[in-house]
């Protein structure tokens, strides 16, 4: 009875897409699992919603319980809501992604996963359950969001230099851009603001730095843009 | 036990905000609840998700009971998981959203709702739960959408005037649009092909008709633009 009960409505569950970035690669935060379905296969952090929390509080406290990621940024992604996506039981997954910056967050594991782990994109292992789809479709939907909203600002120092820039938009969209062109559209977004200042201590000629406009930067925020590749 | 055991998990359920248009207006496809809670107030079309149905399944489903409408393609818009949404107990919902032509779906009521109508947005009762708010998101949604993809090509006869297109996009954006600029960006898509035709039976100069090129507007789906309004 009780588990005919247990089986009459699909159980909640949230999981993390969590991308870092650090000067080279774009990164994926992975826990491998303990226990079973599944167990020693990599996963994305998540679990349970409880009764007592909103779906995003869990998103968080999962996060926070099997990797250590405090304080990010989560934005819901999609809900996952095909049969079968977990072997156990019917299951219902509200996704979230987030972009974070590396070195100052530091994955730890804890709890139910054995350990958490940042894999460059192009070195992942194949996921548990049905999360090499989730992961896939929080991918695409990062590198469609910098086409048409300005990144940077959390993710750079407060003065960079364009190839900085360039360099993220690059890692991120995972190609090469042609230099002239970027600094053409970007430039003509009006959200960067040209300091005085040059980068120090480079081999190669400094190169000028620059900061973003805050108050252009948020409203180019709401107001979105189409950056073309 | 068996009470405990159910409000161990959050119930799941689905909502759907199916905008029409007609004409002159665009509307959104409301149900009288029939039961408490809210009996007798409006409310989205929607109900408790089925552990044998996916959740798209689940709001095809909901929305053909409650409002007769059937085949409309429905895009996930968010999941709503705050605590209290529904007095009852402890509710997520899965909204979903679309946009119709109005005319060739006629809406008409069954089960657990007392009635289906299409109401204009400026005369919308305030809806039962947290409907309103979810209204207002898939409303931004939708304003959000058309600037950065192209419409139409369900919601224009085969061949229309430039004025029928400015028309739809002043309906949903809920504004007047400048002529020439309007024009000067819809064809600076090259989305558009002229025809040899043009409009008949009207009293002013007839109008040159358009189509859309399949191709293309496929095309500009997938890669975006940037309507500025």
């Amino acid at each position: 009875m009780s588990v005919r009960y247990r089986h009459a409505r699909p159980a909640l569950t949230v999981d993390c897409v969590v991308f870092g970035l650090d000067q080279r690669d774009l990164k994926v935060l992975l826990i491998e699992r303990a226990l079973e379905p599944f167990a020693g296969q990599w996963a994305l952090p998540g679990g349970f919603v409880r009764i007592d929390e909103t779906v995003e509080q869990a998103a968080r406290r999962e996060l926070q319980e099997e990797t250590g990621l405090d304080k990010v940024y989560l934005e819901q992604l999609y809900t996952f809501g095909d049969l079968d996506r977990d072997p156990r039981e019917r299951v219902v997954s509200v996704a979230y992604y987030a972009l974070v910056r590396l070195a100052a967050n530091t994955a730890q594991a804890n709890t139910d996963a054995r350990k958490a782990e940042w894999f460059a994109l192009n070195r992942m292992p194949s996921l548990a359950f049905d999360h090499d789809r989730i992961f896939r479709v929080a991918y695409e939907r990062l590198q469609n969001k910098v086409c048409y909203q300005p990144i940077g600002f959390e993710l750079l120092p407060k003065k960079f230099t364009l190839s900085q820039l360039q360099q993220l938009y690059e890692i991120i969209l995972g190609q090469e851009l042609d230099k002239r062109n970027f600094r053409k559209k970007m430039l003509g977004m009006n959200v960067l603001v040209e300091t005085d200042e040059y980068e120090q201590g480079v081999a190669h000629r400094a190169a000028r730095l620059y900061r973003f406009h805050k108050t252009k930067y948020q409203e180019l925020l709401k107001r979105g843009f189409h950056f073309e590749v």
